[in-house]
């Protein structure tokens, strides 16, 4: 049992991991950090942590873990100040994140930190449309996928004790390099999602009454958070736009054969797509 | 109480169909018609029908009601074929489908039919990625929207009727033209399809062990049969290609913001699509 995990941005995920690691016994105290008292007091009435601060010196000094679990865009900033602001003995001070991109965090924080302890990346796959620690299960990482990025310079010591941490939360552990994870979510997770978007927002609201499980399957995910989205995306832009151009090229092969009345095409990209999808069960 | 009821088609929506009227002891006969034996000896197992048959003539001759639920380039020949094999007395011979499109079938039959009785359009907008009277389920139409599409040839009677037996299985009826009906679920069904199975198609399948319940909720539907939906979007074709060319604009302009870096327009994109998804709920 870990002495003090300090959370930093307790919202969906960092909620989450704060009632899992109190449901398990996983850790004595749970500091919540963040900017809202008044979000940090619901965190603390549904269990997700034991105390709260908006002071993230104060929050992290004495913890041995520190999860960083704020917007892609903020992670860097709060990684470093956890950094600073910690008085952890060296050897135990490990911070890591939840961020669902790799590469630019992973090359800002893999230099060094400013102050103390180590930095390894991590992306827990798991997650809903609906932010907020209301929405915090404490099995939410049950069985979902953990990427975890080292970079060259990671102690393996450091590695191995960030899957561990991922492991008893119930996550399977997946290792991959920054770049690597990067380029897969891009494909697995950003480009559905920018698809979802694009799909809700053209469709002509006057219609809507008649939409029914599939468009609501569909677009499940565009109900996510705009700016937490758009920050995703422009961390993950070069991924991204190359992930999109081979959804547009499989689109517009399919418009152009139903435009020329081409079904063997159609039911040849209906099957590709079929064969996909089945892989993963309903 | 019907006294017989003919189902031409016994899959997913007319097994259910028959699981309905008889659940709700709305039919004294329900008798499935279909091509293969085998099939329908499993509908009769299930309980969706009451007896079968392969042979449509034998199977029509008394029914008060016909459902054909064959896919929809099938539709306007097997209703052709009741109309000549019923033997019902013309004010009671009724004839329904269930097809994902209305245009080209209620063109083609709204002139009259080659024998008996009289045909009115209907869309059960409910369903499943899976086909196969296995799935079928007696609540499949439990709070779901019928769209019933009559033409200016339909005597209203029918129309009347035709409602009942919708609202009878559990369905909140809407009234549409076909042409109504058509535009309509190219936008909130057809395309959404379409987008599905080309996003799941253009997915890099290595990349699959990381799919989370985003790609999965996105990419549902194309696990349906893609002979089926080739039909659909073949029949609907001018509207398919409308709706698609909306879509296609909108990813287009998120792809260019994408690029330009210009977060206030992508956060736009992705706000127009969150507040359609949200009108919605989860």
């Amino acid at each position: 049992m870990r002495d003090t995990v300090a959370i930093i941005g307790v919202g969906l995920i960092g909620g989450s991991i704060g009632l899992a690691l109190r449901r398990r016994g996983l850790a004595k105290n749970v500091v919540g950090i963040g900017r809202s008292e008044q979000r940090l007091q619901i965190a603390l009435e549904r269990g997700a942590v034991t105390r709260f601060t908006t002071d993230v010196g104060n929050g992290v000094a004495d913890a041995d873990l520190i999860v960083v679990c704020t917007p892609v865009g903020r992670i860097v900033a709060d990684v470093q100040q956890a950094s600073r602001a910690s008085r952890a003995c060296p050897p135990h001070a490990l911070i890591t994140d939840a961020g669902s991109t790799k590469g630019a965090i992973c090359r800002a924080l893999s230099a060094g930190l400013p102050g103390v302890g180590v930095f390894v990346g991590s992306h827990p796959m798991a997650g809903s449309e609906r932010g907020g620690v209301e929405f915090a299960e404490p099995d939410l990482f049950d069985g979902c996928v953990t990427v975890v990025t080292p970079t060259e310079q990671t102690p393996e010591e450091h590695v191995t004790a960030i899957k561990a941490f991922w492991t008893s939360l119930g996550s399977r552990v997946v290792r991959a390099t920054p770049e690597e994870h990067d380029r897969a979510v891009a494909d697995v997770s950003h480009v559905p999602h920018l698809v979802a978007a694009a799909l809700a927002a053209a469709t002509d609201g006057q219609f809507l009454p008649l939409a029914a499980s599939g468009w609501r399957d569909t677009t499940r995910v565009a109900a996510g958070d705009p700016e937490l989205w758009q920050q995703i995306f422009s961390e993950n832009r070069g991924h991204v736009l190359q992930s999109l151009a081979a959804f547009e090229k499989v689109l517009s092969s399919f418009r152009k054969a139903l435009e020329d009345k081409n079904t063997a095409e159609m039911v040849r990209i209906l099957e590709a797509g079929k064969e996909k999808r089945d892989t993963l069960g309903s």
